[in-house]
């Protein structure tokens, strides 16, 4: 790292956007929580149905799934609804089938019972690591929805094993960075969305090659990095569960 | 009005619900109000773009239009995102065309020239009301999506004539109220929506006998509370404007 | 009303078109009802089937709803087929929604039994007044499906409690005018629906303010002229339903 | 065939159905015919657009297409809305496809002119044929619309040469019949429909065996009972179009 | 015919493109076949499931159904994928309805069982002739599934009677010729598509005019070439059914 | 690895299946190739347009897209076909994004010209691997594509720059293996695709948890096993490449 490199954001290599995770943001849903990555806000509900998809009805297993919706006005230029248009693009699917697929590693679906809980993450406000976002709200979302289906002793063992939480890494001028906003990531070389648990797992590793092919070395500080933040998102999300909502 | 009526909410027949219009909740957008009515909270972006839908190209004549839409969690019970289903229901696409007719009845689309504002207005938290909510907090969006065209110079004369509010009336236990909550809407007799300008004149009335058939002078009671109603908003709404914005 | 105001079509303010009901236009469906407005012909027919949507099903009651679509050489200019479209827009939508909740007004849904009725209304010629003209030719159909029912011995009790009829007034060049033409309707101020049943009860009101906010003395008058007008239909409904059909 | 042998309607084996051709049935169109063939009664609109579909455009040629639909109250059991359902079956499909080819035979696309004639046909009452019905309904639309534009300059050249029509022919209870209506349609064991000019060429031959498989001498014999209709058929729309119409 | 004519292949009027049936192309379906007429080379594979359509569910019936598809770079310019587009369009639903019927006329529905065997034909490659080829292919596939499941014993009676196969014929440059590849199809008079079956009766025949109407003389003509490629198809289909696969 | 471990297919843990790329396995698209890997094999075609997608247009660049699909008999349960469904899944969009960045990887857009050239990958037949298949299948098919355009004089500079391929790793029973098949794949605890230059450079990461999260030596581990076979399968597209096609 030359001594002149900076962020857009004069933010250190490995520093995080500040992080807020807001319980109880709205009152319907049995997990609400608005969750900020810096000027990323995601809105992210878990709602309980008593109904599993087809195929695990009649197992007994539960299951989490996610959906995805960037608001129309939430980014630079207006994003096109996707219900007008009448269907979610490949953008969509694919992010809110990493959410689902994040989340369902830490719950024993076993323990859950025939129910459907669905996680969605609105973004409100984008500026970059939407995705990675939503990860770290929707699972704080879904332990206090497990919370509300304790307390109505719906579920005797709590399904929840572990956290999970999720940032974005990637090589910024040549320089290995964490959580990318969006101004580095409209302008840089790599960038990787890392998924982990709080036992230091990986659950999902995905990085792209934008301008130039990243080498091995560049890979392990990436995944590096990414765990120091993790690390930090998953603290931030106990001391969320922990405190008194409204 | 019996002695002993009361409204689930403890409010007074004509009494609107606290009413909150938030400017500049995001950033993106030229305009961007969170307006509650009560626990209904809906976001209202005003994005802009330079062009117009295809029977006014050439024209010289700019447009305003809406799309409205529900958080999956922001209802009691989970609705579907309509992304995932594929299409917007008969009720979005009435309630996106209320909205987009009603602000198309303040401005001069003359003045505004050939660009397009869509006001998207996503429930984030539905407690009855949505609509009424969402044409009161876009106007304020609007506004501001203008102020910002004209601070550019990309408009010289003024395209709004008066302002526009709405709000919902209806005849609950036999006796009319102002301003529905979700308790009040789902057991009333009747239920109108009613849309007026600062002038006093009436845009959109539309009202729907849900038990028994409404009588004329059930009609009259109704639009006389909704014009007590919408003037209060429309002095919320200045108010609003003529605060400073973050 | 200056002296030389005049209608295009030459009628008084208060004059409805000439209105015919013919049953028994076609004979499958268990009604059949070709409904004109002057020149605006709807083909109406109800068919039934026992069972009902997913909501009701297992509570006994009954649904009675609607469907309208325009064929495409209905009008002056050609108007997409919507079924190669590959969806309804959202004018059809509202209006088909509008004729299902005006019907649903004047049904015992519990006294119908777990059957569905459905009212396709299908316009064969526009010229103003279509959704109107569909309701009260609707409903005309619906009584007759209801008496086959009634004779085959699948309905025990009369599940219709009343007529109900509708027709549009407006305010055209500063008179308000009842029952609009095509010409009227696209050069009108006000254009306002107006669904009532035989006691002189309103169902729906629905008016839209075109070119300036009407007063409430405006509304007074075409309510008033409304009423006027439902009052004839219910009349032309009444000796059409007793007079004997092919 | 059996000195016993009936068809239900008691007609003779190469007897058509009563046919009428009602031009000018609806006002709007540049052709509108109300076609039946017994109980099988088809409206069709001929609309005129100044403008070629892509891949003509430029070419100077004019195009001829068809739209056919069934209303949902058209047959004994109440079709599906194809604009509901949200797509065209693929029975919709193969007729449209088969009406506009079958017109195009007689239309000199470059006499035309850069313009799109399509026709709409939509079924009122379905007793068998519609297809049939609808080929030779549609010609008498097609041949008024044209006028129109001779009549008004727009084309200076006939593009019609030759007239077509078409007729359904089957094997009923081993015996070859013309013009199979609903109650033969549905119990027969082979099922043709045939397409042909007024020189008694073949424009489409499209024959289906249902129930056994037809020989060389079958499909002869119904061939040749198609030519008898159809030179029927094409003196009755010689017959309508020389009328005058309101 | 004149002494000049000529083929652009250079084969005789009566002369099929050489035809291969490569059982077993692929490993997982009941039943792969690769069928070439030519260049022209369609992938027919039979799937079987244990349940059948809605409208058969109990009777105890079977069902026999296609489904068609060109691969993009089948074709000289890539054709849209449909998936991609949303939906099948006309001409291939029209072929998938073609290929069902023809190869239910030979199978005993209530001898299969209650389970749908499904053929589903994707060309690899078109050069003309694809709906021929693809029923011609498509028997042989079925018969292979039908064979796995008498020998695990589900099926007691063989539900095949008899084979079926399909071959176009068409007039080019005033000639009756077989079997038309993409050269000769593009540049026709006519174009007519036969299936038949072993014992010598027609089970489809569909023939359109493309320049000239036919005449009855050519139509026989045209049905006996198709007659005499069909036996030389049948006894190909045998021969392939009678050698092993790996 | 314990002593006795194995795989179902009886490879070394670092063995890749047999691999064959079969070019010009089909004639009209500019590049085909049937890839191989064990019993996967994947039809990719690479297919030129000269236009290219709305936001590049008038930028002098041009585009590189791909398309995926799965026969439905390609798996040992019939998938549904996604063109009946109406709409591509969210694993077909995921993958097929994957293919199209994958390839953009390797070329100069600029040099390419405003062309779009489209890679269509459809698997014939499926036992694991099939993206990673039809990455390096397809890279083999662009170079035919690109080689047609060079001799054609289309493209003056060549704008391939280095090579890529794609294979699976992953950890089956503790063991890290490459090149998953289907048996493999669906009893294994991670997951990950890899795509990769010539130049040894990381194109794309994407390893999922299936069973438990991943440690950072396994992560290690697979990277380097894929980067062993990703050596060889590049040789692979060297050699095919060179050979001569017919």
């Amino acid at each position: 790292m030359s001594s002149d490199f900076s962020r857009p954001s004069g933010r250190a290599p490995d520093q995080l956007r500040p992080v807020t995770l807001q319980r109880g943001f709205t009152r319907h849903a049995a997990g609400s929580v608005l969750v900020s990555f810096g000027d990323t806000r995601v809105l992210c509900t878990a709602s309980v149905e008593n109904r599993t998809p087809g195929f695990l009805r009649g197992t007994g297993d539960g299951w989490v799934t996610a959906e995805y919706g960037m608001l129309p006005g939430s980014t630079h230029t207006r994003v096109d609804r996707e219900a007008a248009r009448g269907k979610q693009g490949g953008r969509t699917l694919e992010i809110q089938r990493l959410i689902g697929r994040s989340l369902r590693a830490c719950i024993d679906r076993k323990a859950l019972g025939e129910r459907t809980i669905t996680l969605d993450c609105d973004v409100l406000q984008a500026d970059g690591g939407t995705r990675t976002a939503a990860i770290t709200g929707a699972y704080v979302a879904l332990c206090d929805a497990i919370s509300v289906l304790r307390k109505r002793g719906d579920i005797k063992t709590n399904p929840l094993f572990g956290a999970v939480a999720a940032v974005s890494v990637g090589v910024y001028r040549g320089v290995p960075v964490l959580d990318l906003d969006y101004a580095e990531d409209s302008d840089c070389d790599t960038d990787m969305n890392v998924v982990m648990n709080d036992g230091g797992g990986f659950i999902e590793v995905q990085g792209t090659a934008e301008g130039h092919a990243f080498r091995m070395e560049e890979l392990q500080q990436m995944t590096a990095l990414a765990s120091v933040g993790i690390t930090q998102l998953i603290e931030l999300q106990r001391q969320a569960l922990e405190s008194v909502t409204a």
